[in-house]
C-alpha cells in the first residue's frame, strides 16, 4: 500500500512528508461538504489579510486546548504554510543582508527562504537538549541577529526538545541583547498535551514569534499554517502586497479546515496519528539499535517524525547515498541540515511514510549498507 | 441580497470583487466531493513545485479552447492568484531597484507587489487603445526596464483592451530593446472567445509571461491563478525557497478546480457570469450617460468589470469620495491608479458586486453628488 512505484522499489526515509494511506481524505471530503454547504459565500470571495476569522477562531481554540495556554485568534495570521510564514517574517523583519541565527543543524528548506531574501545565515551549536543557549551568549557578544531561527520541539532533523531551562535563557538572551525568536513548531501539537514544554512564546509573548502548520497534522495538501505573534507584529506583517492585493491565504481551504476542525476531525485525527507516529519512530530506533554496532549513535529524541543517526567518524553520510539507493533505501545525509556544511557523518531518518512492515524492511537495508562500509574499524556483526 | 450591513446602507462601487450572490457555491461543493472521493491522495500531499499536474492539464485545455491558442501544461505554473504570481516574476526578473515601466492608470495593488521587491516604477501613457506604444519607444531611449507590466485586455481601471497592431509593436519593441513583458491577462476569458485580441504571449511567447487567474471566472476565495512562460523561465520561477519547502500552491484547491473544469463547471458558469458582467457593464455606461452632463465622459470599453469615468477638468474624485459616502455609493478615485498620483479628475466604478437594480440606486446617488458640485461650470439637468 505504502509501496513506490519506483522500478528497483527503493523506500524513501529521505523526504519528510506522511504516509498517503493515513492521510484523512474522507474525513476532509466530510468537512468540505460542510463548509460549502451554508448559506454564505465567504469561502468563495477575498478575505481579510490576517486570514478567515472563522477559521481564526476554532484554531485558537484548539492551540488552546492542545498546549494549555490560552491563544487568541487576534493573534494569528494564516498563511499557506510555515515557509510561507517564515518569508513573510523575515521579509519584514531582516533587512536584506541581515543575520539570521539558525540552529546547526537545522530545517534545511528554511535555509532556502531566508537566504532568498538576502539573509545572511549564522550557525548556532545545538546539543540532545536542543539551542546550545551558552555557545548563543557568546556569539551574541560578537553579533546580534535580526532574529534566532528555531525548531524548539521535536526539532528537524534531530528530534530533540529545547528545554524549560533553556527556553527560558533565550528569552533572556532576546530581551537582553534585543532580537526576535522565531520558532517552528510545527510538530508541537504531535506531543501528548502537556508532556513537551510549552510553546515559546509562553515565556516571551512580545519577542517570540511562532510558526505552525496543518500540514505535518491534517495534511499537506490543505497548505495552510500560521503565525502566532502580538497583534502589533501582525499588523506589520499583513502590510504586505501580495496579501493586501488577492486578501488573505485560500479561503476555500480555510473553510475546509475550519469545518474539519469544528466537526471534530481534527482532534480525532491528532489523537490517530500522534500514536502512529509515536510507534513508527520508536520501532526505527529499536530496529537501528539491534543491528548497528556500538559506534553508531541514534540521537535520543521524545518524539516527532525523524531519527537522527551518527555514524562512526570517517563514515561519509553523503557518499553512502548511492549504494544505499542501489540497496533500496533513501535517507538525507547530515550535510545537507547544516548551513555551514557540517554533519559529514550523520543522517536523518523519516518515520512518517510508511507503516512498520516497510520500516523494518528499510532499515535492514539501511543496516547493511552502513555495517558493510570497509572504512570501518569493526566488523559486520 | 446583496445589500451590505452597513447602517447607512452604502453601496460599495469601489471594491473589484464578485456579486457574492452569484459565486458558485453549490457547484463547487459537487466539484469538491468529486475531487475528494478517488482513491488518490494527492489533493492531502505535497505537491510538486509546478503546481497540480492535473489542474495543469485541464487548464491548458480551457485556455486553448477559450483562446483559440494552444496552452501546453509545460508552460503553466500554478500560482495563489495573479499577484502572487506577479511576486514570483519579480523576484525572479527584476533586481531590487530595478526599474519596471507601468500603464498610467493601472491596477494600484500591483504596485504595492513590485515596489514591496524594491521596484522602481515609472509610469507609460494610455489611451483608449491601451498603452501608448509611441511613448514607450520615447521612453525606452532613456533607460530599457526590467519589464513592462500591462494589463492588455478589459484593463483595469481603464477597461479598454490593447489593440492588435499595438501589441505586436510592443513585442517588436522588447524583442528590440530587450525587455520582458508581463502581461496581467486576468480579465481575457470573459471576453466573448474570438472576438477579443488573441492573448499577448501569442505575439511573442518567449518575452511575454502572461498572469492569469480563477478569481474573476471561479471565485477569489479559490486562491488560484496561473503563469504562463517558456519552460525554461518556469524553471527558474519555480526555484524559490517558499514553493520547495512547501511545495506546490494548494493541492487540495487545484484539485476542486480541477474537477470544476473536468466536470464542465467552469465553462458553465463562465457563460453565465460573462452575460452578467456584459449587462451589468452596458447597464452603468447607459445610466451615466443618460444621467451625467456632456462634460462628464465614460472611457469606451468593450468588456470587462470596470467603468472609468472622467469628470470635469477641476473637480476632485478623491474629495468628492466623502460626500459620496455620506449620499451612500463608494468609488475608487483615480490618483490611486497612478503610481505617479495622476488622474484627479477620474474615478472607477466596479460594476461586478451588483444587480441592476442596485446599479441603478448607485449610480442615482453618485450622479446627484458628481452634478451638485459647485465648482462646475453648467448647472443639473
Amino acid at each position: 500500500m505504502t509501496d513506490r512505484t519506483d522500478v528497483i522499489d527503493v523506500i524513501d526515509l529521505g523526504v519528510g512528508q506522511p504516509d498517503p494511506a493515513i492521510l484523512p481524505l474522507a474525513r476532509l471530503r466530510a468537512a468540505a461538504a460542510h463548509a460549502l454547504a451554508g448559506p454564505g459565500a465567504a469561502s468563495l470571495q477575498y478575505g481579510p489579510e490576517q486570514g478567515s476569522p472563522v477559521l481564526r477562531g476554532s484554531l485558537a481554540d484548539l492551540l488552546s486546548r492542545h498546549t494549555g495556554t490560552p491563544v487568541e485568534p487576534a493573534e494569528l495570521l494564516i498563511t499557506a504554510g510555515a515557509s510561507h510564514g517564515l518569508d513573510l517574517v523575515v521579509e519584514r523583519f531582516a533587512a536584506p543582508g541581515a543575520t539570521i541565527f539558525v540552529e546547526d543543524p537545522s530545517y534545511f528548506f528554511a535555509f532556502d527562504v531566508l537566504r532568498s531574501r538576502g539573509a545572511r545565515l549564522v550557525p548556532v551549536p545545538t546539543d540532545r537538549d536542543g539551542l546550545d543557549v551558552e555557545a548563543l551568549e557568546r556569539m551574541l557578544q560578537v553579533e546580534v541577529p535580526a532574529f534566532v531561527y528555531t525548531v524548539p520541539v521535536f526539532h528537524n532533523p534531530t528530534g530533540v526538545t529545547l528545554t524549560g531551562s533553556r527556553r527560558r535563557r533565550l528569552v533572556e538572551l532576546a530581551q537582553e541583547y534585543g532580537f526576535l525568536v522565531v520558532a517552528d513548531e510545527v510538530y508541537q501539537l504531535l506531543g501528548q498535551p502537556g508532556r513537551e514544554p510549552a510553546p515559546l512564546r509562553t515565556f516571551d509573548a512580545e519577542r517570540v514569534l511562532s510558526l505552525g502548520s496543518f500540514s505535518k497534522i491534517l495534511g499537506p495538501g490543505v497548505r495552510l499554517g500560521w503565525i502566532e505573534c502580538t497583534a502589533s507584529r501582525l499588523a506589520r506583517l499583513v502590510d504586505n502586497g501580495v496579501l493586501r492585493s488577492g486578501g488573505g491565504v485560500s479561503p476555500i481551504a480555510s473553510a475546509i479546515v475550519h469545518s474539519a476542525i469544528s466537526l471534530g476531525i481534527q482532534d480525532e485525527y491528532l489523537a490517530e496519528i500522534r500514536a502512529v507516529y509515536e510507534r513508527r519512530r520508536r520501532h526505527v530506533v529499536r530496529l537501528l539499535d539491534g543491528s548497528l554496532t556500538a559506534d553508531f549513535q541514534v540521537m535520543p529524541a521524545t518524539g516527532g517524525l525523524y531519527v537522527w543517526l551518527r555514524l562512526p567518524e570517517g563514515l561519509d553520510a553523503t557518499g553512502l547515498a548511492a549504494p544505499a539507493e542501489a540497496a533500496g533505501v533513501r535517507f538525507r545525509p547530515g550535510p545537507v541540515f547544516s548551513c555551514a556544511g557540517n554533519f559529514p557523518n550523520y543522517l536523518r531518518i523519516c518515520v512518517a511514510p510508511y507503516d512498520e512492515s516497510r520500516l523494518t524492511v528499510a532499515v535492514q537495508r539501511l543496516s547493511r549498507v552502513l555495517l558493510r562500509q570497509p572504512s570501518r574499524a569493526g566488523g559486520v556483526r
